[in-house]
């Protein structure tokens, strides 16, 4: 039975109650963190000359060996006891008796399991973070390799303009960036430590939170101890950062898969990111690109359950709070083992340029640089647009690309278009050339991109330390 | 290195790779019904001929060894064998030989997970309705012995009209019966069997699906072999009407956290379906109410997951709907255990029958029952509605209930008003009486919902065998 | 100012209150709903004798004057007068006098409401169930037309089997039939008439609520007052039902973007269902398969609100409920013209038979056959698996298809494969044919579901009347 | 029919597809943002030298007259110009003849839509960012009122220990501290200008892209055509801020909710705020904290929409975009009203400081203190704890509060408790004035809780100018 049933509810929990109760099979992959926090406050405990020196020594002494029986797996929680913090505290008052019972003075469970979860979450958001830094880095490196292989950019999945393989990798090494940023700022805002804030009205002692917040790596304490107890949001903004980085993969791994067809084949995977079948002998899967994009889904679900959580609770802690931890260790591990094997399977695929270029010789991919070329010669683009536009029609029902329309049919069609003067126009290396505006997928234009974008990646992860 | 890989792909997998690949801690869990399946699998094929009958025993024989081993904890699953199909597969072929690589025969992964599924949700969902009726028994027992007891009914929050505590507890009793409908209904719509369907296109083999769908307890075969692998409409399905049972096991909870407030003191918790807290020696709390509500938020994110996951999702089995485990399992986690105790925690409480009637004496609730006697009158209910109102307001000025204002004020208000035929209106007990119409809180209405109600518990249960 | 706040807070409110407060732009729509249902309660309320027959003709008569002014465009709502329902009654007031007051005798807007709701979704609702019979009807005749297409069937988007085109319409057309199943039972779920509910603990009048019931349509009244003023779970399994709906039409989305890629060349849809681009002349796109796709997303939301909006609701009825409006309306919009367009463009598209078959032709298609062929030799389809595969692996290696290897290949591989045997087993058409397997993709099995599934949709849609 | 089809697809559209593709009735809403972004290309168009400067005049004027029509309701939107764009385009055209034309130079509505979305989100933003601000200001106003206001601090909604109203108005207003800095993120990172990104691949002309973003207050232009035409995270990330303040807002609500009721009595809404009820007279509701929580789960719905309407989409420009727009709309409307009306209606209600003080005296609620105090006499916290529940439960058992049990049961249960020294742990009031930790309830430490706020808040406000 667990201890803090106290002396108020001597009995034990009906087992269905007890069932529904226990959590330490999810939560107990928090004990890093709860012994870490623990620590902390036994020392700030004996700052503030609540517990002496020596008591802080053997309860940390004490936690340091619970540690270690947890890591060698000697320790195996106890449902019984509910949850890690009850494990930790019981097995600990095991080792060291008594004095182990003075670790929970003027602290709850409430403002410890808060600690926790922050704790939590900065370090698997900083190995996030570095995962996402690698995958930009395979990102980066691919583009600079891959430079001089054109593609077709698509709308609505059909082929739209002429484009660069590069400049492809580079808009998904922009999603990741920004996902960088945003989970960065949800880490920041999460860095506060609410150890001190009792179960909602704050402790009842002098504690030097300040302190214990240093000692801790956050960048100061929670400013009101209702909240500090009561709220999840930093769970909710993390986990959004989270499934919205995940659906960006998700997009990623899209593309991989419609690459990886046999109708694309703009890319092939290798086989240690590939799976086979039980069935048919034959397949080599993307299983990678469709696990993310499975993980998306999941991750999704994590951000409803959270908000749901939250939503019209009540102020302080309710029990509610408890069913965070499935979601918020769910929402990492549908991004992290992504990241990673994402990462590794951009460094390690093939990308057919020559298929990639033989999809920019169908597809009449030129048709707006010859509307362009009408309206630098004073045509109103959305005249030059229906011009273009017939002329296209023409060339599908002649089965052929509007470059190969015969010199009769564009001199009908407009004057300006009688003379060889639109085959620049219509030449597809020329065209993605020509788009050395910024942002566009002219060569000069994606180095300079890959150039600035390596440089601010170097910046963000030297900051991080 | 997983069998399913083959001659087609002989080397392993990457690291990162097989992290994001291997699935068994999750699917794990369906053991039971990969090796039932496979064993009815194997009958089948002995039947169609494939296999001879020697084979198919020896098959059988291997698989009920595994079982065994899962049973007893003996056979741990290997992650690099990647799923529970794989695991189970080549844990037979150690036991059994060569032989057991026929076991795949006419069969792929992909309908033998779709079977798995099925006959999983198929028990779970059958724990799950019993469950249900065991909670739906209790409310109806709670409901017999609690006829007498008055109390509020609420709008917002706020008393409304005077009614009866059976009548709340047969409010409650609906939601549960149609949260049993729903889930009875995608049950069955999902017990048909996909076994045969094989990976995409069908079994190569001409085997007996009816028989196959029979001896698993389906009610028929799948119609299409792409539909049948591609599909998991059937989970979302289940999931809704869980993540619908949730929610509505939320709004009980709801009220038992209210209900047990110090402010509303309707009802008191038995020891065992409390809990204290680990700093607050007097506190006594509602946990079980909360963990109904909090497990419901898990329940909706499962139902997000799963429509997200099959969102666009190309035909046929695409490898995204691996990621349908979790969720499934978390949509009956966030179920099965609140029915269990919650009916505990309802079986067991005390309601407080004299806090209950004690708020039926303020805050004017039959306010309604005057207008609706001035209405009887031939007052226009919106004329009778305004002068009802203004009187309540006079009497809130004056710090009374309605029924305590002077005599000279009704007169002065409505003629009608004037005598003393109107004090039966103001008298809670009658104005609940009074609410004979289908579905109202007069004793005699409740007592034949709950007898129509019980009839119709009996009917499904006996139906369900 | 609204007249239900009546002689109890005689002034107005608050502009910021006001604003959040009224609820006609949204609800308005339901105008049909809230005069048919109040049509009904005014005969009831005559047939009891609470107001007599020339009142009720009164008010039935006034009540068809707003419906005219309303389907006219002559009556604006007024946002002051908060809602549908208070719009009405304050117009039937000003054209029929005081006996106007009448009509909300007996009755609160709560159980109003929870009328016009349920008389909504079965209207919307049996115009969705007449589109997706219609859909039905579509891929039927299509399925039917396009009978000997060839075309690969697909895992992991990777070409996996030989399989027909009508194989394939079949499957989508079972995620309909089964979207249709599911909404009826949601509708039949909903068809009960909560009037007479009052605002929660029933009318205080004697009402013949079978009687209104039946005017109205309903199967039966509702059961309990508090459940059917304050519970909405009939529009939440609704709001499921189409987004499930809406998920499988983005799958058919899906499909329809990649068939009419360049590179899949699949599919050509007509002209009427394909838009162009603003900027770029050239463009054809299928705009249509993609705005299903996106109605999914926005179908999927509708359903995370509704199922929050009722979470740990307490009960009776709640303002919060209010904002189910948005997301009903919502959920229809989201299916309702995706089914209609894609039916139509279904109806009109050209599949390229050519492009289909090409494809057959590389993929080693039949390597689950070769495999086949092997078990049923007495191999382990485990060992057969693995002899295929490598069998592939050779193959892809010299860039050729499996079936192009050399006699020696395959005689080294195994010797069952030294004969031509074989070659039976590797020739595309007789792939399809020999999997006449029920749920396969054989000339004749197709045949056979379609008629089946004919007879099911006639049954079902005479069904419906 | 829309001019967007041009010379390409020369029919009209399908009506069943038109209704499907139409989306003037929700896109329209943007007009001020179109036509603001277009009037900035038209002159970046002059700048570059692509079209006169008379043009560029002429085109500005006339976007100038459409807007004034749009403004004046004279201009009504045309379904068949299928979207705000191009219902702007043609009437420029219809106004100023063939130079209208000239405007979509070197411009796609893929950039320009994007533009738009990313306008009006800051211009929505920057609304609900004032009126944050303005609610905050509410709550420091009230709490600053409020100082010397007790009550108790609940956890689980179980009296927990004393506290006063400012430290509970303060943890609402650090909710939306956060939420404030959330979406000033959101709003910053989504503050890049998309122009000249045209289709997917950048426009084909020399824009001065850096001109034009300063020209419309951004920041600087998107870095890479393909992410800027096909990305929404920036809308993603705003709509995860706005849900997240939502559910923020359900908290306050769900807690006014409560408060209001008859059995907490701890708040009366001013009539303004409150509404009434059509069938029951007496009632006064607090509908503006419903349909605050109410909103909240609509928000909900825009998130999960958003989110799966990104999830898994190939770049770049795909249809499905369209359906970002409702939830966009209804994501600020979710959250706007609200702020508003819960600033107004917690700048008139009426705290009941009696009420909230008599909750004190019940509840046991210093029964911390107690093992506090303990504690510091060197009881190990834990069995301090223990003797304390005890004592509690003895009270129960009597009926007494746990300061009223005998002088004989303190000193049995611990020596140290013998003494009258015990009674000032007991003290509700010395207990909140002991928790002067940061964080805390005491007087001073909220006073200057109260101060840093409101510094902080300063800042901010002057920050956005």
């Amino acid at each position: 039975m667990t201890i803090a049933r106290g002396g108020r509810l001597p009995n034990g929990l009906d087992a269905a109650m007890e069932r529904l109760n226990t959590s330490v099979d999810v939560d107990g992959e928090l004990w890093r963190e709860d012994i870490r926090g623990s620590i902390a406050h036994a020392r700030g405990l004996a700052r503030a000359g609540i517990i002496t020196d020596a008591e802080a020594e053997a309860i940390v002494g004490g936690l340091g060996r619970v540690a270690g029986e947890i890591e060698r797996g000697e320790l195996r929680f106890r449902r019984d006891r509910e949850d890690v913090h009850m494990n930790v505290e019981a097995r600990l008052v095991e080792l060291i008796g008594a004095v182990g019972g003075k670790l929970h003075t003027g602290r709850s469970r409430n403002d410890q399991v808060a600690t926790d979860l922050r704790l939590y979450c900065r370090r698997l958001g900083e190995e996030t973070l570095a995962s996402m830094e690698r995958l930009a880095g395979v990102l980066l490196a691919r583009a600079e390799v891959e430079i001089d292989t054109l593609m077709p950019a698509y709308t609505h999945l059909q082929r739209a303009q002429p484009s660069r393989l590069s400049h492809h990798l580079m808009a998904w090494q922009e999603l990741v960036w920004r996902d960088h940023a945003r989970l960065t700022d949800g880490l920041d805002r999460a860095n506060e430590c609410p150890l001190g804030s009792g179960a909602v009205a704050g402790s009842g002692f002098p504690l030097d939170r300040a302190g214990v917040a240093r000692e801790l790596g956050f960048a100061s304490p929670t400013r009101n101890s209702i909240d500090a107890t009561g709220s999840r949001d930093f769970l909710i903004e993390i986990a959004s950062a989270l499934a919205l980085a995940a659906v960006h993969l998700s997009r990623i791994g899209e593309e991989l898969v419609l690459w990886s067809t046999s109708e694309f084949g703009f890319v092939v995977l290798s086989d240690g990111f590939s799976t086979s079948s039980s069935m048919m002998p034959q397949k080599k899967n993307p299983d990678v690109a469709e696990l993310v994009r499975g993980r998306a889904a999941r991750a999704m679900g994590t951000l409803t359950s959270l908000l749901a959580l939250e939503k019209s609770l009540a102020f302080g802690y309710g029990r509610d709070l408890q069913e965070d931890k499935r979601p918020m260790l769910d929402a990492f591990d549908c991004v992290l083992p992504c990241l990673d094997a994402l990462a590794g399977a951009l460094a390690t695929c093939h990308f057919d340029a020559g298929r990639m270029r033989q999809a920019l010789e169908r597809g009449h991919l030129c048709a707006t640089d010859l509307a362009d070329f009408l309206a630098l010669k004073g045509v109103p683009f959305r005249e030059a647009h229906h011009v273009v536009g017939a002329l296209v029609r023409e060339a599908e029902a002649q089965g052929i690309e509007l470059s190969a329309l015969p010199q009769a049919t564009f001199a009908a069609a407009h004057p300006a278009l009688a003379t060889d003067e639109r085959r620049a126009a219509l030449d597809v290396a020329l065209a993605v050339e020509r788009r050395t505006v910024l942002g566009g997928p002219a060569k000069s234009t994606v180095l300079a991109a890959i150039a600035d974008a390596r440089a601010r990646w170097l910046a963000v992860s030297a900051a991080r330390g």
